[in-house]
């Protein structure tokens, strides 16, 4: 048996992934959050600054491995969870990081949706969502990386979803 | 066609699922970074207090979906890094976070390898390690969770799997 470096790859364009990232966002943000979102320029495809606020976390995993993540700050967060719950949320407590939670999991969900035509079944594993300062965070094992960043009426967000050869 | 709000239980008992992640652990504690390590008591289900320092996530899909979740201090992470990487780190950078990543997908690997004779085969995604202040964080969507809390030569590290039905 030989075995060689070459990593099958994706087939799968930067822009296109970030075309389908931007599109599973706008869908959430409009029908189940009641707000339009436009896309925000100079996303970087490593988060390098420090962040205060919501990060949620999401696996995927089948032909392709990888995450989904969503960012924002508290205040962010509190906006989205309002919209959610319908609810008022001015402090980050377990409502808004589930709420949140739920959020990355339907967007994630309306990806992966997305990117099953060409990759084929994917799986999706639990939201973990974390809530701190000074956040860094690195994803070091994936071949394809894009970041959207996005405004909508209470802040910005940011999705990110990493990719690697199963 | 007929639906049921009865999901399917997974087959384990957080006693079994708690010594499997501890076993996991060991092993590669022992063998990959040269220290034995042993048990914590008191380890709490869902983390509630804030917490500083390095949190690594990777999901796991299959039969059953979740995640694995390594966290521990700054120091401790200096700690694991230069034993891993044979070489001195003081301060949490972008290797040590990747060192924690690898760490943390070769704890997981080992747990799911001990988990699949139960689940059957599960995939693993890819490691979001996050180094920040004051975290909470949450899983919402688990079915059941395990914390396995470890003393090492160099500090304290937790372990927690979360796995829900499919």
């Amino acid at each position: 048996m030989t075995t060689t470096s070459t990593k099958p790859m994706i087939a799968l364009e930067t822009k296109e992934m970030a075309d389908m990232l931007f599109a599973a966002t706008q869908e959430v943000f409009v029908s189940m959050l009641g707000s339009e979102i436009h896309q925000l320029p100079e996303a970087e495809p490593e988060r390098s600054a420090l962040f205060d606020g919501v990060v949620s976390v999401i696996g995927l995993a089948g032909p392709v491995i990888g995450n989904g993540i969503f960012a924002c700050s508290a205040g962010a967060a509190c906006d989205l969870s309002s919209r959610f719950l319908i609810a008022e949320f001015s402090a980050v407590d377990e409502q808004v990081l589930d709420a949140v939670g739920e959020i990355t999991n339907m967007i994630v969900g309306g990806f992966k949706n997305l990117l099953e035509s060409i990759t084929g079944q994917l799986q999706m594993s639990i939201p973990t969502v974390m809530y701190g300062k000074n956040i860094t965070s690195r994803n070091s094992q994936a071949d394809l990386a894009v970041v959207v960043r996005c405004a909508f009426a209470g802040g910005e967000c940011e999705l990110a979803v990493r990719l690697a050869a199963a």
